[in-house]
Formats: C-alpha cells, structure tokens, sequence
C-alpha cells in the first residue's frame, strides 16, 4: 500500500499514473497548494522541500517525481513502465527520465514560479525558448525514431513527457504544436490510465 | 567493453568515477571543450546536444551523467554502487541522483554558461544564491543522516555529490564550508577511485 501526497494536475501527475498503470494500491492526500498546504509542519515533516508529489513507501516518505516513476516502474515489473534491466532499450529509459527532469522540468519550474530566480520580461522569454528548444529537438527525435519516447515500446517516460506538454497548454506556443509531440500526446491521452486519473483528480482541461 | 566521452572534470567525471568503481573495461575518448570538439557533427551524431558525457553501451551512444550513473550501478551491482532493487535504501537512491540532477545541475549550468538564460548580475546572483541553497539543504540532512546521502552507506550518490561540490571550489561560498560536506568530500577524496581518475584526467585542484 502506498500513499502518494498530490495536488490535481501537479508534478504528482506522473506518479499517480504510475500507480494506476501498476494497478497498485494507494491512499490519496491531498495537498492545498493554493491554501498553501504544502508548508504546514506536518508536511514539511514529510517533504522538506514543501512540493508535490510525496509518496509514502513502506512508511518511508519520498519526493522528486522522477525518482518515484523510476521505483514504480522497477516495483512492478508486470506493468511494462520501463525495458527490463539488460535489454537494448534499459539506458535509453534512464536517459530520457533524466533529461526531462533535469532539462524540461526546471526551465517549467522558473515559468510558473519566476521570482525563484529573477523575474523579468528577458528571462522570461529565455525560459520560454529554453522549453520551446526541447520541444524542438523532441519533435527531431519523435518524428525519426518515435512514436513513442523508445520507440514502438511505450513507457513511463512517455507518461512524464505528457505530463509536461500538459503544463504547456496556456503558453504561447503549446507542445502540441509540435506534430510528433501532438501525435503522442493522443496516444498517452487514450489510456484508461489517464482518464480515470481525469476522474479521481477532477481535471477538465486539455 | 563502454567508450566514455568525457573532458577533464566535466560532468563525464561522475561516470568515469562509477567506471573506475566498478572495475569495467572503458575506452576513454577525450572531446576538447575549449577547442568547441563537441560541436563537431561527428560528435553531435552521438549527443545531438554537443555535451559531455557520451557513454557507449553495447554499441549504443547514451548521455545524461545521473542516468549513466544508474545505469552502471545496475549493470554492476558487485560494484555497490546503490541498494539492490527491494532494499530500504532503494527508494531514497533514486530521490538523491534525481534530486542532485534537477535542482544542483540546472543552476550549475546557468553559473558556468549564464547566456543560456539571461546574464545579468541580478540572475547571477540569484543562481548563487539557489546554489547555497541546495547546500544549506544537504548540510543539514547529512548532520542528522549522514556522513553518506544514505546515512551509513556509501553509494553513487555520492560520487555524482562530490563533483558537484567540486564545481564549486571557485565560487564565493565553495561547498566545503558547509561542514558536513566537507566532511563528505574528504571520505570521497580518499578512495581509490577519485585519486586514479585523477591521475588519468591530469586533474589538480581541489
């Protein structure tokens, strides 16, 4: 049983759809980022950082959404989030978890919490090229070598791209003007997974 | 047999680290940054974003310095790189490589190539500031679980931590003035594995 700290449509998104696509069992928390929540004391206890997602396993909490989609993915096995350990597609799957968390998240991060590092109308619109720049070269790759992120195997990495290219959808220039990345987008979208975290989350948009 | 890409000290540091941990045959391919080698189209047919590292893995090219780090720790679990999948540390290895990833890596970059964002002393500043940041979290949960990131034992984490911190050695508050960090260099410092890679990529400082 897990338990997995969320708010609707955040950074805990990937995980949720983790834990679906796993059919696992878990318990859902809420977390008030509007009512600022995620700074009580008892949260902060269980996140220092005082973000989303925390997921509780084995009674131990743990963050960074990335790391959890990794753990679910290596837990269960039987759901087919990532190649097995010693295929040809195994490091390809790490690469593009890093990536995304290490290249696409960050730059969201300083878009929808600007006064993280300075906010002016320059950095801004270099954040947004910066985005804008990793969907390019997404769409470079997906239209060689997709449709999926590996391939003709989907996985976990595509649940976390759509995820992101969601987080796009009020900026000037959406991921889904990219047409390799619409064209996943629709395919992560038709999972049962993704519908019913629809449901369970109450998300409307997109 | 891996070929590893990699300049001096770059962030190719953390694999040749986990290599020479591991004790695997690796051809080393020097890419001469300061000579734009990783603009080369030779290159870029490897790593389409003309950085280091470059692993080759049974003749595949794979970037991404934290996924090469998981990567080898599960290829060669003799090693001891992480926990074994199952183990109580798992879980917190993924958050702590996931973590260094997204949120020390990202600002390191902006510190070393600041035209990727917007190069103003107030952005500077803010960068330096996230950066300490990130220090003054480590520092206090290595005082309260440490000396490793994952308390008792030692892992990769902490290789890929120790090159970070020594990306630091010349900025205004170098990482070693946080004294559980320090404390930390020094038992990464002391094994075989960093004074060899040492030798082998000429490095002196620090």
């Amino acid at each position: 049983m897990y338990t997995l700290y969320y708010a609707p449509g955040a950074a805990s998104m990937v995980v949720h759809l983790a834990l679906l696509e796993a059919g696992a069992p878990y318990d859902l928390r809420l977390v008030d980022l509007d009512a600022g929540a995620q700074r009580d004391p008892a949260y902060l206890a269980l996140n220092p950082h005082g973000v989303v997602p925390t997921l509780v396993v084995d009674g131990r909490p743990l963050g960074e959404s990335s790391a959890l989609l990794m753990l679910l993915a290596e837990r269960h096995p039987e759901a087919g989030l990532a190649p097995a350990p010693g295929t040809p597609g195994r490091g390809a799957w790490y690469a593009w978890i890093a990536y995304l968390a290490s290249t696409l998240m960050p730059p969201f991060r300083l878009w929808f919490y600007p006064q993280d590092l300075h906010d002016t109308p320059d950095v801004r619109a270099a954040v947004q090229r910066r985005i804008e720049g990793v969907w390019d070269h997404l769409q470079a790759h997906l239209a060689t070598q997709g449709p999926h992120l590996l391939g003709e195997q989907f996985s976990g990495a595509d649940l976390l791209l759509t995820m992101l290219m969601r987080w796009s959808r009020n900026m000037p220039r959406p991921a889904t003007q990219w047409p390799a990345l619409a064209q996943l987008a629709d395919r992560v979208r038709a999972r049962p997974s993704w519908r019913r975290l629809y449901e369970i989350e109450g998300l409307r948009e997109w």
